[in-house]
């Protein structure tokens, strides 16, 4: 059993896997975005104080054989912020950034929140205009579209950490408590009434009031009309209940959700222009702006939505494991096999042969299961090879010579 | 800075790291391999027992915060082999399996040699013939060979375990001292020859002599044989000096070199007949053989020899960031062009525009700095756009309607 909370892939699970990553990957390209990776461990330090405190409780920490204090990464954006401020000399601005890491927290494993799992991160550094924001949202909402998701399924709601500083600064609240405000604010939306007083006090009044009411900006207009000028304005919503936990957040910031409720965020990310800067100890200072989308929601929506789980379907079938298989019908005609499968794989198709003695109908049994299109049989016609279409049935006598240019064709 | 012996991988590292993945799932499936996962988080014990002294020396272990003993994966085959052993009554036999794990061990960092790497790992289980032996070897050859390398530039020497275990029958060595010998048997081809006399002892005479007159089977003749029949015999020589350093081999056994000398082990692999068993403590008992090949020494391989690199230049070349790049010549039209960004996306098209303002020269170079083939221009000719093939040079003007057509004519 892998460890709780950790999942095996196995062959069925990493195709749909990769599904999910093959439409992330596209989706990102369209928008210029290139993809980075960082080490999955990280001094423990990198955490620590700018992801804030939930995340640093749930840690995966420990000493190195070295003595230092690292962690398995909880979240990409700090490794990011780290190597840009390292190497961001060395690129055009913005930057358009993707990576597809595996991070880990440690907490109690339940529906739709395991302690590990991939999250596509795509971040665009050094703009600070909200046309970036836009940009990053359209982007967002373009992944979820990729697997069939429309405005009727999923909706951005669209918020400003400015908003929120801006309240905070007229309700005297010191500036050393507003990481904690500002969380206690972000779980407030999803806690009873009795619990929000209990943790916000004298804020929590306002804090309801400004839930009831509402609340928005001039920026958030703007971003919503870009939106709009996109073709994807139904998608987002300005709604300044959202605060996102991460600490290091500054402006805008968004998650997105199912409109039925049934799931957690499916996606969240947010404006962080102090981030590099604070890694750098103040040597650069590029804003930047960031969301990331994991594959566990993710994924279960897709199978739970009638259009997303049919194109999964679609592409995986599509997908067979081998495109030719060969049926050695005589012992001594394996040397032959070899140097046929040899060349054919040589040319790109994928190929499988009995590996040990196997009777001729249990050979055609295996090239069925492996999804081959094409078996070629190579018996008593040696040296004519029988080339058999297995959906259609056909068969056709080829002559050794011919068999490669013969198949290449008869394979689109 | 990253850990020391840790990578971060900018986008052009992430490139080249791509360049080599691509390559290796591509020829792993035309041997009908299928990709699967596992956690690279797992109970220490996995290791402890299974992957021999010197892997458990270098684990990055420790305890998490619910009290488990754990380790950060050094290696892919007791995770796969533990995997089998739960589920191989779900697939036809032999499986064709194969991942690309990321693998952590805490040694030395040095050229060839850091602290994460990750590693094509192919396996076949479920099939006890030296055909599979001969097929997984074929497979190893068939990698370097998709890269650009002959066989003057790579061999596979060819060994067998069972050659050893005779051995140390014959010399009366007790059973439970084996996999301590052979490790050391392993290293002693590397070691001046007073070493070794320390290490062995009395062994090291005729092991000595075994290492300058060889030694070979009938096993091995054969597995010759099947690879000359696929035209690949000239990759591979019989050397029983390989033993490989991991405790759970148990047969044929290999290891892929540079013929220069100049590097370590490329790749490694062999049989592993009783792993799945041990570690279903006996329900499971399946055949099984694998092999592993790095990104580290196999990329370094790349880039020094003359057609591997080319190939692998030629390869980043034909990929660049974006297809098109938008050019806002009025602010005025930056709603067009949003509608016009989106439908292109929408098509596939990676494409690009200023977030900012910008003036118009600024946005032709970053058009070009980011690899489109085509600028499409929106100012004073609107509703009519100006389509520049940066190649070529050549400008035509295009109306909005025609446009996304235009360009779908115009780019392959």
């Amino acid at each position: 059993m892998p460890l709780p909370g950790f999942r095996d892939f196995l062959p069925a699970d990493w195709a749909e896997r990769n599904y999910i990553f093959a439409k992330w990957r596209e989706v990102a390209r369209r928008y210029g975005f290139v993809e980075f990776d960082g080490p999955p461990l990280e001094e423990l330090e990198l955490y620590q104080k700018k992801s804030g405190e939930e995340i640093a409780q749930q840690l995966y920490e420990f000493v190195d054989k070295g003595g230092r204090h690292v962690a398995l990464r909880p979240e990409m954006t700090p490794t990011l912020a780290r190597m840009v401020a390292a190497h961001h000399r060395d690129f055009r601005k913005p930057l358009r950034w993707f990576s597809i890491p595996q991070v880990f927290r440690y907490e109690r494993p339940q529906r739709g929140r395991l302690r590990e799992h991939f999250q596509l991160n795509c971040d665009l550094i050094g703009e600070a205009s909200p046309e970036a924001d836009a940009e990053l949202i359209a982007l967002a909402i373009d992944i979820l579209r990729a697997f069939g998701f429309t405005a009727q399924d999923v909706v951005v709601r669209i918020s400003d950490r400015e908003f929120w500083t801006e309240f905070l600064k007229s309700e005297r609240v010191p500036e050393e408590r507003w990481p904690d405000v500002l969380q206690a604010i972000d779980k407030s939306e999803r806690e009873p009434r009795e619990k929000i007083v209990e943790t916000l006090g004298p804020l929590a009044r306002p804090v309801l009031e400004i839930f009831e009411k509402g609340g928005e900006s001039t920026k958030l207009r703007g971003i919503l009309e870009n939106l709009r000028a996109r073709g994807v304005g139904d998608f987002a919503k300005i709604d300044v209940r959202i605060v996102r936990g991460l600490a290091y957040y500054t402006g805008t910031v968004f998650e997105l959700f199912d409109r039925g409720g049934k799931f957690r965020a499916i996606a969240g990310g947010g404006r962080y222009d102090q981030l590099v800067a604070q890694l750098s100890d103040g040597a650069t200072s590029l804003p930047a702006l960031g969301f990331a989308i994991g594959d566990v929601v993710l994924g279960e929506m897709i199978r739970r939505h009638e259009v997303a789980r049919s194109e999964l379907e679609r592409a995986l079938a599509q997908d067979p494991a081998i495109d030719i298989y060969a049926v050695i019908a005589k012992p001594e005609r394996r040397a032959d096999a070899l140097a046929i499968v040899q060349q054919l794989r040589d040319r790109g198709w994928r190929i499988e042969y009995p590996l040990g003695s196997m009777n001729i109908p249990k050979q055609f049994h295996a090239a069925e299961a492996r999804g081959a299109r094409l078996a070629i049989l190579l018996g008593d016609e040696w040296p004519q090879v029988a080339v058999k279409d297995l959906a259609a049935g056909r068969q056709q006598l080829v002559a050794r010579e011919q068999l490669i240019e013969y198949i290449t064709a008869a394979l689109p």
